[in-house]
């Protein structure tokens, strides 16, 4: 195993360490006719070595663009940059993205001339072999084999690499090429070679078929992956995209019989983590019985939504949000999920987890726990799950008075009849099961006592939408209080990050309109992502994807994380099904219950998303 | 004189005040049948009265437009929503408009049940004459007579009213109505009947000739606009645009010969007032031999630009910004004027004055004013002065080394020869004048203590501009400090509000770039008013001019304010003018001396507007 994938450090397929002669020389010619001795692969992922801590954590280049590392924690004191994969990929096949690398290697040296650089080359032996089990399924054809595409089409993937398709359906290679290769799409901003791309990705992709819970199927798949591993330090990712059921028989056999010999494997697997804390607690106890926790990768997409991994640095990097962040301004935070859409006759597995257990004990939990987390030792993984498990230690678990039920019923708009859920055939006719939800939560510590935190999580809504509203508190004695209305929330601050469609960020403030007379109206600071990036936001998956190969666990759940969160919610859920409630029941396409206004007027908020914001 | 001109209460043409009959009628159709009852004259203010103090101090209109009052002071309790004169003109001929101001006032009733309103017709027997005394100057050209001619065509305008021209040259009003319909134009969002608008206009402009110390020339013109006022209350309003040493002979001509016999007189007076705080004393001191303090409106165009109104809404009315308005949370703060013109051949008053008198003294310190004032205790124009007034005194006069001075030289670019400020034919060849200025200013209080107010003015430079910006501290303890450069302070946050030109406000955060890996930028939050407004954006002198009639003295400067300004720089520009201190020469249209980046070095401030912000 390469020094530099040790579970500390991410692996890179490539590092360039520049060393003490190379600094030496002044003339940039050198460095780009040096280049070639290190056999820069296609799709090379760099990364820039350093022997001594620099105070140099970021290069500009000559076209002014500005590389950033990521910390990167090596041992022996050695400090590194890593180079972005996105959005340039250095490449031999694009030389002169190539010589922009290299000016900016010799813009590294000028600028670190005490410190000793080793341009070198490693990580060439290393394999990494994906495997998809369940690769016939829904979420492996439009997610993680398009995700895997676009990770090998960015250069983020090692140089040696297979993705295996593991499922019980007989298949042939072509077969499974045939089918991934028409969910596969190149980045919108990035056609070039797109066609050929696809060819290599799907060279790589290959087909085995077998039981989830056959130790024998595993073995057999086993013997592949080491035909193609070839010998190398050979790492394993197995991606469990299967019913509940099998996932602790799958990952019984992959550990037992398709284990890496000499690399690393990890297991990535996605919600249901159970249905309450028993049945989570029981999973997890035997998950371990065949993984260590650093071996498990609990998925939580929303995690890797941009505007989620956004919301950090939001926080942390800026300082006019420090002293906002608190009871003290703040006087309630927003959750918002709505899907426009209802089960649509695939309702069998929602029916027997709801919307709660769907995404607000997980997706909104998670935004919530990030948003309202103390401010982490580091960005380590650890750190922030630490953080994230502290503040979910500190809530309240949700009480039955605090929360509002709903379902949808038939509507009819327009000529056209939209179903209710349970017109669904999959769904029983009598089915208690919510599909829409909407909560109060509260965080008893001294950050937060007081303030609500609403959530709101629905199917077959009026639209499609996922964000972040933050409400501020109203100015006290505000000067301009008789330019408003009598609603002085509408005059109040409101910072609300879309996490989608349509990413964006803005911030709601009090404006004078333009013109003689003094009146004032509600503006928007804003930032549109389609606006200010041109460059395509890359799907959560991928993110995670590539995390999990690099062993970056901060986007993933730790167990500790999985029981304080269920414990939240376990109560609740057992009082609701108990008790049979009966949800409140919304026409398709509506704005859901009105139930959910009059849970947030208990608490003396308004839901935003409804209101008269303009970007709504 | 009405009861509603006092000197509390602005005047308006019309007051509508809603009876408790009508109040009494729901049917918004009586509503609007009653109405030609009281005969709205074209082009009307309105004016809403309400006898009971309501809670209501905003009307919705039902195509949503929502009206806000000023507060109006009136006597008896009686309390106001004045209806804005813009963007909407309710006039009889707009019966559109006029039915939806209906609308509202039936919508009012509904909301005050309580209350009691009237509905009638006031003001109709007083007459507003205005008085440009300079009119043949440029000022009074560009300025002057197009401000009021918006003002007229957006009905802010008394319905009579009568412009005379004063100068010395021989005109006759044909002549006057000639000259001045070269400069008038429309809003070019409301170009209808704009023709037949300044010809009805003009036909309110007439000419008087006469010396600027003549008691007799001014008694004539006390005649004629006698003659127009024919009897009616008159309030005479009069603007004096001529050099600063026929100032007060002209006060005292007015004053004692054509002052109002039955209403108010008022006297705009604009810069410079006095060179330094003795001759600035003298002035004031001769001023109020003929005028009140509440009689004289000293004008500083700036305080009416649109974004320095805008300043304090910002500030009082967004709770974000409150914790955010100290030392605490600001490092510094940097106001900057930048022409990108020199004196052109007019250099004869500047050369006089020097670009410390003609900018710093004035428009940025009373920006800096307002900007670090302590809240006032209401938006009453003597609360707001009384804050600037102690905000002025609390900073410690300007050092001789606290400032950096410069002057334009010629310069040669694309075969175009840009002349020197002494190659103006109206500057002395060894003019010391300083063109340019940066300045490092303090304020010695509890908020502020600290805190750089670095000022910059120039002419002839790379561009024209005029911003406030806020330099907000280092996050303490970074989370990302590895991701960002060496030079934190591109990291901070910035808060920019664009006077001029293209008004906008934006706040830069750090954020992250889309895409994998964790790499951060610099986006803003940003709110450009062309995109957001449609509306042009009225000339400060309208602002200006509007609240002279009305007697709102909120943006115009007090004597002690002054007073306080001139005790700040009369210390440094005696010693700049006693030491001959050489300006430092920079080339015309260039960024400025050198200098003034390291006065910002010394106190650890980086100029925000030559800096790597993309939006600069």
């Amino acid at each position: 195993m390469s020094t530099f994938s040790s579970m500390h450090s991410p692996s890179y397929s490539h590092s360039f360490i520049c060393s003490s002669s190379i600094n030496e020389k002044k003339n940039q010619r050198f460095v780009f006719s040096s280049f070639p001795r290190f056999s820069v692969p296609a799709n090379a992922k760099v990364f820039l070595q350093c022997q001594a801590k620099s105070h140099q954590n970021a290069v500009l280049m000559q076209d002014g663009y500005k590389l950033t590392s990521r910390p990167v924690d090596l041992a022996d004191q050695h400090y590194g940059l890593e180079l972005p994969c996105e959005p340039r990929t250095y490449t031999r096949s694009r030389p002169r993205k190539l010589k922009t690398l290299l000016a900016m290697l010799q813009e590294v040296q000028n600028q670190c001339k005490d410190d000793m650089w080793h341009l070198g080359n490693d990580q060439k032996h290393s394999f990494l072999s994906i495997t998809v089990v369940g690769a016939s399924g829904d979420l492996a054809k439009k997610k993680i084999f398009p995700a895997l595409f676009a990770l090998y089409y960015e250069g983020c993937l090692p140089k040696h690499f297979t993705v295996y398709g593991y499922a019980r359906s007989k298949m042939t290679d072509a077969e499974l090429r045939n089918m991934v290769s028409k969910t596969l799409t190149c980045r919108i901003d990035k056609r070039e070679n797109c066609g050929e791309k696809m060819e290599e990705f799907l060279k790589r992709c290959f087909y085995h078929s077998g039981q989830y819970d056959s130790e024998e199927n595993f073995a057999q798949l086993d013997k592949k992956l080491k035909e193609h591993e070839g010998g190398k330090v050979s790492n394993r990712l197995f991606y469990l995209s299967i019913p509940p059921n099998i996932f602790i028989d799958a990952v019984k056999c992959a550990s037992s019989s398709a284990s890496s010999g000499n690399g690393w494997t990890r297991v990535i697997v996605e919600k249901p983590f159970g249905r309450d804390s028993d049945s989570s607690a029981a999973l997890t106890k035997a998950l371990k019985q065949y993984l260590t926790e650093d071996q498990i990768f609990r998925i939580d997409h929303y995690l890797g939504k941009e505007l989620v991994e956004n919301l950090s640095v939001l926080r942390f990097s800026n300082l006019i949000f420090e002293p906002l962040w608190s009871r003290q301004y703040i006087r309630n935070v927003q959750l918002i999920f709505s899907e426009d859409f209802g089960t649509e006759g695939r309702g069998g597995y929602f029916d027997h987890y709801g919307i709660i257990r769907d995404i607000m004990q997980n997706h909104l939990l998670q935004i919530l726990a990030l948003f309202a987390m103390e401010t982490p030792v580091s960005l380590d993984a650890e750190d922030i799950r630490n953080e994230k498990v502290k503040v979910l230690r500190s809530m309240r678990p949700l009480q039955l008075e605090d929360v509002v039920i709903g379902q949808y019923k038939s509507h009819s708009k327009g000529g056209v009849t939209y179903p209710a859920y349970t017109d669904d055939k999959t769904v029983p006719k009598d089915s208690l099961t919510p599909t829409f939800a909407a909560a109060a939560l509260f965080i008893d510590n001294a950050r937060w006592d007081g303030v609500p935190f609403l959530m709101k999580a629905g199917k077959a809504l009026h639209n499609k939408r996922a964000e972040i509203r933050v409400q501020f508190r109203h100015v006290p004695g505000n000067l301009y209080n008789r330019n408003f209305g009598t609603d002085l929330d509408q005059a109040t601050n409101e910072l609300v990050i879309r996490v989608q469609p349509d990413e964006a960020i803005y911030l709601k403030i009090n404006n004078k309109v333009p013109g003689l007379g003094m009146r004032l109206d509600c503006s928007n600071l804003n930032l549109h992502y389609a606006a200010r990036y041109s460059k395509e936001i890359p799907d959560a998956y991928e993110r995670l994807l590539l995390d999990a190969i690099e062993g970056e666990r901060r986007l993933f759940i730790r167990s500790d994380e999985l029981d304080a969160a269920w414990s939240l919610f376990t109560p609740v859920l057992a009082e609701l099904e108990e008790k049979k409630i009966m949800p409140e029941y919304y026409p398709y396409g509506s704005r859901g219950p009105v139930g959910a206004h009059y849970l947030a007027a208990r608490y003396n908020v308004r839901w935003g998303d409804l209101g008269l914001d303009q970007s709504a």
